[in-house]
């Protein structure tokens, strides 16, 4: 059976202040009505139905969540004790459907990014789920590249087996790159055979399992006492102390880079991590003037804007790249071209005891 | 004996969203703790005694102007049925201190101007005060111009009778000028004898309804009958009628470019009619990025600012030479060369039916 377990773990600092560590980002609607958690388990249907669709979170997230997914059942959101990077929250999922199900295949997606061509999804992800039943192998998504972005993890894929016949397919991968600098972005994004590291796995639980053990066998020995527990008295003992015992890693660096039977498919479906405001801001609609105004807002002589209203009337003049968000405690005022910094701001509101706004 | 009538009718806009309809500019503390009218008010210690000063204002606003100035008996609160522009004003004040004092003099004062050096301002009263004892004298104060600035009004005075020896001295007005365009204003700054124009004035009280009995009868006709009626129970009822009779001119308009004995006494006490938000960043103490931050404000790689907060923690990142200003239900971001354009936003405000903002 195919499962979708998507990671809703994220405390992520860069939406300050719509973001903070009580309303992490996957919770935040920045586009539209709906928050970025539901959006991506609604991109599921048609292909995996809600009993089917798994959220790991950390445990302080799991109300938020089910308050956000009424269509999913109480007990498919699954609460971390502790926060441990992609790893451990791959093989406690695993682990869990592996109970209920030998022949589990996961779809493993972040719960705060964006895919405009749902139907696109769809096709990419049923190629990297047949290609997954395939013994050993581990199946990731790369996004085809349309401009050199920095912020990004780049994958180079071997075309040698290309199939000319193929819209989508799955090709084998040479090698994980970190994110780069420009001038190797741009030789990327010319190479033709580097995609964007999107963070969606495709492979069946058994898989991952043996792939720990194999790679990473502190993880894969720290999870391995849950599976007997699943369903008893013991299991939430069992869960912590496995958090408890593994280490933090991500599932890239621990198991990706170093397994042998890794797939691609690349893909060109409008997707985007949503990494600060200024994505929220080139992803959002515009008026005539490129301002992208959501609630109260009005503008005179002004450009290139985002403002994320909160109920008050928000009036800019004169400004031109400017975002603009506004929250009952905290207001932020940042240009367009210094969001990532707004992360210092975080850091620097713990530094300063101002832990109330964070 | 010398009377000092504070002019706190103004409704001015350009303050938006501090300023609103039911709190104009003259009753809020842009500088420091206290108000603009607090502080005008404040300057007359030592020359003038509260006993002395009136207030003449909008009567909507009569009930804040007591609350903000609890020194002042609630009877030197002089409240306006209709506002009709400073000629009226002035009448009304004239009348009603010659009711009591036929000797009156009075120094007449916008209240929502900043003054920085209070002792040299009083040195340039008493000789105001001095000359408006000469029969017929009009004196008015005039700035000497630190920069071409088209925002003001000038004042071209007659350097003939000069007295060197005088540090202080009043001269004849050879003319009013309108705010001029640049070329203009460069010209009035190097001639040496244009002085900007302040809107404070200085004359006996039977004197100024001696000129407007001459260029503004109408006026003068209207405010007549009010002289009796002082101290009756027909006081109200009078007064009422005598600013629905008066026509709405300015004194500058009405009576001081058309009089023949009009004095100026030039005056560099640190002088600001405070019109903008501009104004306001300009007059403001600043850090070393030249940042003004009132309340609880944070900046991030950001200068030339101006911020003044409401009790919420605003944030800039990136910012420069921009405008805050934050209030309970309205937040406006503005570039700092255009704080004129803000009285722009109130008057689209009240076209577009958002009167709950203005």
């Amino acid at each position: 059976m195919i499962y979708s377990v998507i990671m809703a773990g994220g405390i992520g600092s860069r939406f300050w202040p719509r973001s903070r560590k009580a309303r992490p980002k996957q919770f935040l609607n920045v586009f539209g009505e709906t928050t970025l958690l539901q959006n991506t388990l609604a991109r599921m249907q048609g292909l995996v139905p809600p009993e089917n669709c798994f959220v790991v979170t950390h445990e302080r997230y799991a109300e938020q969540t089910r308050a956000q997914l009424p269509a999913l059942p109480a007990g498919n959101v699954l609460g971390e004790p502790i926060s441990r990077n992609t790893a451990p929250c791959i093989a406690y999922a695993a682990v869990k459907l592996l109970a209920q199900d030998p022949d589990a295949t996961m779809i493993v997606l972040p719960a705060d990014h964006l895919i405009r061509d749902v139907a696109q999804f769809h096709d990419v992800l049923r190629v990297a789920i047949e290609r997954a039943q395939e013994p050993g192998a581990l199946v990731t998504i790369g996004i085809k590249p349309t401009h050199p972005e920095t912020g990004y993890g780049y994958i180079q894929f071997d075309p040698a087996d290309e199939d000319p016949d193929l819209d989508i397919q799955a090709y084998w991968v040479r090698t994980f790159a970190e994110k780069p600098n420009t001038a190797t972005a741009r030789r990327f994004l010319n190479s033709g055979d580097f995609l964007w590291n999107s963070g969606m796995f495709i492979w069946r639980a058994d898989t991952i399992l043996d792939q720990m053990h194999k790679h990473l066998p502190d993880a894969y020995e720290a999870f391995a006492p849950l599976e007997p527990a699943i369903g008893t008295d013991a299991e939430a003992a069992a869960l912590r102390k496995a958090y408890h015992d593994s280490p933090r890693i991500s599932i890239d660096y621990g198991v990706m880079e170093r397994a042998d039977k890794v797939y691609v498919v690349p893909a060109s479906f409008g997707w985007s991590d949503v990494g600060d405001w200024r994505a929220v801001y080139d992803l959002s609609d515009k008026d005539d003037h490129g301002n992208a105004l959501k609630n109260h807002a009005i503008v005179h002589d002004s450009s290139q804007c985002l403002v994320h209203g909160n109920g008050r009337l928000v009036v800019l003049v004169g400004m031109q790249d400017t975002v603009v968000v506004d929250t009952d405690d905290a207001l932020l005022v940042c240009h367009r071209d210094n969001t990532q910094q707004v992360k210092n701001v975080v850091e620097y509101l713990h530094a300063h005891q101002l832990d109330e706004y964070v």
